[in-house]
């Protein structure tokens, strides 16, 4: 640090869990782009391998991108809040962008094609979580780096944020595992239940979005590894408890 | 109460929160009979009909009860520990019974068709959300229901239950989600992309699937809504930090 002592440590079990999400995350993308580029024809934009954006894309942002998003104030724990909470945005803002593209990309395939949109359980849990994610991100950062909020309203709205940011990626990484199931059973329908090694591939790739899911959540939630709150923070909390105290006498219907 | 005093009321909020998630649970239930009911010829046990036990007994088992199980310490939460925690166990065991009767059903009517088994990613979560439900209700028994288990283990263990309880809700609902995605693929494959009833009927089931898991979830996790901790309970939240306290300097690799 500028005042020349040592930053304080993580625990161990934080960075170990870390490390391990970081190369299932890496191993994610790597095993999407085997599986587009092995069996699938590989990965252009003006071609019939258009499609072939959607699913990349999809990772690469909705899961890998948004996990990290997500896991910033865990990694920097020791770090000064405003630069972690920028990086968090900025992450998430990413994130969007390259999701937006894979949309994009299935959209003009399927209108090449004269494919309908908007029919599946995956096309609507996909953009759900598209759509919550995008006004979740407009929120946070209406509530978090705007000057407006008082301190009171980001006491009211942080947990709430907190809980809806985990269920999305959730609901996300649930949008890719139905992603998955309808492209094998189009594109290798008969041959899906006599095990081919494509069909293996692509369920081995759903098991680790899951893995890459659990692993995420578990540093997320678990307790002792949760940014140490600053004085200011504390502050708040207690702020907000004298509020929230004051209203729930009352507050029964 | 036997004192005669009236028993604490809990926070309206919970109430209202639990009650819309009964709601969307029984129309859960509802929904799957009239889709199987309506579409796919109703359920029987030996006959061509008994797939159709299936989705009935997962959507009833492995999201509902296991949902309501979750929910027992906060909808009990001014009720004795020990009752609550006997009654999550039978709603879980309860559940896990009906789940497995619904994986029985699957496997005898692929038996019956000459369909593989466990080929599908549907197949692969399902089966290990419910190999892992099984495990984690022996391992909560055993931690929390016998008396072996000492104070300091069950304070270890008990976050640890509490992620993996729903971290498998979410996978169970996830399953399901793939299951629709399936069902609807191999039996209405072609109209289900020019938006026929069932296809528009089993996506609503699914977003209902995801409402729910977002309900109970928001429940499970509101600080403010948890069951307040005992006497008892709090002693061995400060024996358990004594304990990590001391074993973390050394702890770094």
């Amino acid at each position: 640090g500028m005042d020349g002592a040592p930053p304080p440590a993580s625990p161990a079990g934080l960075s170990a869990y870390v490390a391990v999400s970081q190369l299932l995350g890496l191993t994610l993308l790597a095993t999407t782009g085997a599986w587009l580029g092995r069996y699938r024809g590989g990965v252009a934009w003006h071609s019939p391998l258009q499609f072939n954006v959607h699913p990349l894309c999809m990772v690469l942002g909705m899961v890998f991108l948004q996990g990290d998003a997500l896991l910033v104030y865990r990694v920097f724990r020791h770090e000064a809040k405003h630069s972690t909470k920028v990086l968090h945005a900025l992450l998430h803002g990413l994130a969007l962008v390259i999701a937006l593209v894979g949309i994009v990309a299935v959209f003009e395939s399927h209108r090449t094609k004269g494919i309908p949109d908007m029919y599946s359980l995956h096309s609507w849990c996909g953009m759900a979580a598209f759509v919550l994610y995008l006004l979740q991100w407009l929120l946070g950062c209406g509530f978090f780096l705007l000057p407006g909020a008082s301190f009171s309203l980001r006491g009211w709205y942080k947990p709430r944020h907190i809980f809806f940011g985990i269920a999305l990626f959730a609901l996300s990484i649930a949008a890719c595992l139905l992603g998955i199931t309808e492209m094998l059973l189009f594109n290798i329908r008969d041959s899906y239940s006599h095990f081919m090694p494509e069909g293996i591939l692509a369920n081995t790739l759903g098991v680790m979005l899951v893995a890459f899911g659990l692993v995420v959540g578990y540093v997320l939630t678990r307790d002792d590894w949760k940014r140490p709150p600053l004085a200011e923070e504390l502050a708040l909390s207690m702020d907000f408890k004298t509020l929230t105290e004051g209203e729930s006498p009352g507050g029964g219907s």
